[in-house]
């Protein structure tokens, strides 16, 4: 069960190779070659073959890679057959929105708990779950073998709800709060914040156009 | 005006370096060396020399960088004096955190309209905007001169909804639905759905914990 050391890079292209290998298993599509996943996913059928081959390698020529081998390979390395609780503070809308979600994912993720620090979110329901107050991430952490912790809280209370993970023993994070957080080494952090991702869409709008379109500049 | 090529990795440090330069000079640190950015944000220093320098040189030796300077810099190459108008559909909770959030951002995304599929949601007010029906998309896109689209609706819908942006002619569109959108060449897509990053957070929890601590699949 060994294998080598997967860079961040191909890691982060796992869950997407996952994603579109369900769809194509949805549409009950048995086979699909490195150049069909590669127009799916704007890479380079070269590049797929190269991440996939990190992992054993399965496609054969003329044929491509069976769709389900994939699948099962995937969600092994991933390790989504086991599930991981996760425990998310701020009960707003996104921590709703993010509640909702985990209701019809099949993934391995299982939000088990929810927190807010204001008084009158605690108490309320999400779903089937209560909204509880922070005094009690320790121990429900601890209990219910939680072991990650997602911020949505505003950016200024995001380092003090991620100390209190960190105190409370969670092993990842998962930051959608606009702060850059600060954690040991021994805790993985992963930003969510849509916010960079705004911006750096824009700079390619705005880039890609050359110089001369900047009529919304003058407008507002 | 004109620069090299900024590579899409600088591009994607870029709203990182400005979220942590805006935050020294709220505490009003005038400069930083590329020893603290680096610490800030578990980065290599020479690392951010080489990205500053990207976009000419402003470290001064045993001094530092200029934290204004910077910010202005950056923000210059991103544009963000510039107001982009974006529109997003699917008035749910994640469409309602984002219109939230835009209340408060400082940068240069304004949501300018929201739009859902669903007739129970059309006509409901989201702060100051009213949500409109699908059919008044590209009228709107072209009258309030729209650019990038954000698309929070279940996956089943994500692409319909990427259609009818590419229609109505937005350069850009931010996807939160998780699913693997075509669009085409001259259109450019950035993935915002937090599964992803959640798939590979485990990755490294799972991976790094070694294969004795296995205890949570026995659990459920």
């Amino acid at each position: 069960m060994k294998q080598a050391k997967i860079s961040e890079a191909v890691v982060r292209r796992l869950p997407i190779y996952l994603q579109v290998l369900n769809e194509l298993h949805s549409r009950e599509i048995q086979t699909v070659s490195s150049q069909e996943l590669g127009v799916k996913l704007d890479l380079n059928p070269a590049q797929i073959r190269k991440d996939l081959a990190y992992f054993g390698e399965f496609g054969r020529k003329g044929i491509g890679y069976d769709v389900i081998y994939l699948i099962e390979k995937i969600r092994q390395i991933l390790k989504v057959n086991q599930t991981i609780k996760v425990a998310l503070v701020g009960a707003g809308n996104l921590g709703l929105a993010l509640c909702n979600y985990n209701k019809y994912a099949k993934d391995n993720m299982k939000i088990a708990a929810v927190f807010d620090v204001h008084p009158d979110k605690v108490g309320t329901h999400i779903n089937q779950l209560i909204v509880q107050p922070m005094k009690e991430l320790a121990s429900v952490v601890e209990s219910e073998n939680i072991r990650i912790g997602i911020i949505t809280v505003p950016a200024h209370e995001a380092q003090n709800v991620a100390n209190q993970f960190i105190a409370a023993g969670v092993e990842g994070i998962l930051n959608f709060a606009p702060a850059i957080l600060r954690v040991p080494d021994d805790v993985r952090i992963h930003n969510a914040d849509f916010t960079r991702e705004l911006l750096s869409l824009a700079y390619y709008l705005n880039h890609e156009d050359g110089e001369g379109d900047t009529d919304e500049s003058a407008m507002d």
